[in-house]
């Protein structure tokens, strides 16, 4: 079933000579299959495909294109349990978490469906004509969101299926109307061209333009690069690390047309633990956050890699029963040797730093690329004054800092450079004392918690997925959520249009039914 | 009343010694005021002044945000007839233009008062939680938008009111929250003053913080990019030419921490003449675009550059009555000697090139600083080989391209570079057979113009001002209409968090009364 080609719109190619295969962390051995890199050629003649389908897809309703996306979700579901065989062997995440995200997946895809079919997210604006306006007369004007052309989507390492091939980039994209060209990540393409073939089935049978969606391979920067650089390529996507994204930013950036790129990066999701809370239920925080910092081996943008405390016997008894209860969980599996090493030296280094003190870490042997939890404590000043402890370690890991009181504890929040999350562990009683805390995290931050860990990003319309930078490239928008279309479209003026000829969300009968802003009143 | 110093808050400083002078072209002479360009040090102090403003004028609620912005609005008219002879002495505009330019910078700041008094604009978004939800309970989450830091504001040449010191990027950033910082432009920094002081006085009677609006002065790139480089500055808003907004939004990019920068840049405002409206109203739309194209002596971005018909009789008659409507009109003054240097050159450049005929020029002796307006003609497959020609000749002036036909007119649209406007002049029983034409044209602009001039930009929440690059830095905002506000904005989620904390816009009872999505359904 996996051929290891690329699809160029609905076409399996390989052309190429360079090859290059998966890696299976559990049995610490490479993946049967030989994927075929895509050569500059396949390159371009995937985006020229891309392009002509956008001067289509464009056009197609919010029905077509929901029946699209519906459709994408259900051929993911017909690939059953080959696919999730396939997820596990080139993830090392268990058949439950590759459920659980084919799940998120599939909701995302249906999210996005209703929304195009609904209509509403166009933001369809009209201030009618008033002749008689001294001293000239008003024209009637008339705005809508349209998408702006072919959009290139980055696989995320630690997303195979909800922030990959058909994730949320994907499924945005293709429900602005911006065809999409996936650059598969190299860690899971197996996966990735067994989604691709569902995408492709589900563009065939609801009679999508051949080049609206495409999957290419590449083991390298070569491939990516190439995309982002590509005149007729108008959008980027990406989920990854603060050098990925930040790279392809810089790349899109200095282009003779700059062009957009959304990039979810680095997070370490402070966490403030206020004294009561910490003194009244210090062992169930304990239990949950030890949940949390491990929770799929850690490998979660939002995953809490900083816990900020004010100095406590309290504090220290929370250290204490994190410690142990980290310690009781099993290690688990990484994605890729790769990751592995990255976290094993990114905590190295913070352990030697001055002043940092290990007091959780998985001493006895574990299996290969297994990761051993590891939580560490530093006091405040340390924190406050060596930035390289404010640097994500990726992986089941945790810095707690000590403050000194907390004038120090603002000072570390405003510090710290910009996250996904911000959390307040609190007892309602003592929230209203901290008012400056949650002023300095709020400004720090894309979301706050209130009592909760940050791991697990709902898929709602209230969702913030991003950030200040460098939790994300551009804090205006979000990566989950049905808001997340926003990054791929841009506003069109209709001047003393013709009605006939509006697109129907902006004629005067309002056929499709949707909310408009009409002469700046919102109506339903 | 004009100081030439800068104002650092509401302190007036002048500490370096670098001094210019604006420029009066109307009278062919430096204006007597003097200016001092703001120094390293007040540079600093002034982004820390905005940074501290930043933390306070966040909160403001939308009734105080707008009382600021009318009391704005109110002062500058409190300043009466000498702000508009600065501002013709500084400009060559006649005082008319300017009492027009003031009226629209009014509107502009008492619309955005509007918006934030009545509230909707910060996209409240509320899913509330399911707890019964399997296999986990759905959190409660809340979005809005809320400001995202100082913002830093260049003037633009032709639009000292309207597009500078307190127009609508200054509008729009206060409105969002965002402390403004501006630059004042070089040739109207006496104007700038004056209306920086209005901003000054509206601060202090309606108690906004110290450092919520700052103006200084710079006479080359210095300043400017100081302010673009400075860490605790988080946007930038600028109206220009492509190569001043591109140098701003390459600075930016390049930052340690990339900030947006909305540059509202060059435009050729391509005007498509359809056969039958130009046999039957040649004469009508030739009166029409003779003074679209001298509006202003040419110098507005939606100034109609290129004119797109498809040869035949008509259009030849078309160009003879354009050619004798545009030499009846006497030529005007331009806004400074290096603005009319630009436009002699560039329109000299395109005259030059091959296989391109005068069809107008005024060739009479004219005034120092005075535009000698100028019409080109070209056929479609020169134009179409040649990019010189499609580039912005800032001023009076157009170039009409006869095409072969229809097809080619497509292929000529299709290889524009994006365009704010784009405009069919047409009659209505022809247009259903340039579909073709009509979706290349969408494809490249911000706004659609039907049987119209592009000159003029209605200040209404339908407007888009702004387009695909180089129109714009970033085709997915507008400068014009109070959705300018989003560029200046992020949205905040805030997961489980007590009512009583909440932000009064996503509060249980919505004390504010605004529109609102909740659970993914629009309230009003």
């Amino acid at each position: 079933m996996i051929t290891g080609k690329n699809y160029i719109g609905s076409q399996l190619k390989a052309s190429g000579s360079k090859t290059f295969k998966t890696f299976n962390p559990q049995l610490n051995e490479e993946n049967p299959w030989v994927f075929t890199e895509a050569t500059p050629d396949e390159i371009d003649e995937t985006v020229a495909l891309a392009n002509n389908a956008y001067k289509v897809y464009k056009n197609c309703t919010g029905t077509e294109k929901a029946a699209f996306l519906n459709a994408i979700a259900d051929e993911i579901m017909a690939l059953g349990d080959e696919l999730l065989a396939v997820y596990c062997a080139e993830s090392g995440f268990p058949k439950g978490r590759a459920e659980g995200e084919r799940g998120r997946t599939i909701l995302q895809l249906r999210s996005f469906a209703d929304m195009v079919a609904e209509g509403n997210w166009v933001e369809a604006t009209i201030d009618t004509a008033l002749p008689e306006r001294q001293p000239i007369p008003k024209i009637d004007l008339r705005k809508m969101l349209v998408p702006f052309g072919p959009v290139v989507v980055f696989g995320a390492s630690n997303f195979p299926f909800a922030y990959s091939t058909a994730g949320g980039d994907t499924a945005s994209a293709l429900a602005a109307g911006c065809p999409v060209i996936v650059k598969s990540h190299s860690m899971h393409v197996g996966t990735g061209e067994m989604v691709a073939s569902a995408v492709i089935k589900a563009a065939q049978k609801t009679n999508m333009p051949e080049g609206v969606f495409s999957n290419l391979n590449g083991g390298g920067v070569v491939v990516g690069g190439s995309l982002v650089r590509h005149p007729l390529v108008k959008g980027v996507g990406f989920t990854g690390s603060i050098k990925g994204g930040r790279a392809l930013f810089d790349l899109a950036s200095q282009r003779p047309e700059p062009i957009p790129v959304f990039a979810e990066m680095g997070s370490i999701n402070p966490v403030v633990l206020l004294p009561q809370a910490i003194e009244q239920k210090s062992a169930s925080w304990a239990t949950a956050y030890a949940g949390s910092i491990t929770l799929g081996t850690g490998q979660f943008c939002t995953n809490p890699g900083l816990l900020l405390g004010i100095k406590s016997d309290a504090l220290s008894s929370f250290v204490t029963q994190l410690s142990e209860e980290i310690e009781k969980i099993s290690p688990s599996c990484m994605l890729h040797p790769t990751i592995l090493k990255n976290f094993t030296n990114g905590k190295k280094e913070l352990q030697q730093q001055d002043g940092v003190r290990t007091v959780a870490e998985i001493k006895s042997e574990i299996a290969p690329n297994y990761a051993a939890q590891t939580v560490l404590v530093v006091n405040g000043k340390t924190f406050l004054e060596n930035t390289r402890l404010h640097q994500e370690v990726f992986g089941p890991f945790s810095l707690i800092v000590e403050c000194e009181n907390e004038a120090e504890l603002i000072a570390i929040i405003e510090k710290l450079e910009g996250q996904l999350t911000g959390t307040i562990i609190a007892e309602e009683a003592e929230i209203i004392n901290y008012t400056g805390v949650i002023a300095a995290l709020q400004n720090r931050v894309g979301r706050l918690i209130f009592n909760g860990v940050p791991t697990g990003a709902e898929v709602c319309p209230s969702m913030l997925h991003g950030g200040p930078y460098p939790a994300s490239s551009d804090s205006r928008f979000t990566a989950v959520g049905i808001h997340a279309v926003k990054r791929w479209v841009r506003p069109v003026s209709y001047q003393n249009w013709p009605n006939a000829l509006l697109p129907a969300e902006l004629q005067d009968d309002n056929p499709l039914g949707i909310s408009r802003l009409v002469n700046n009143k919102q109506t339903i």
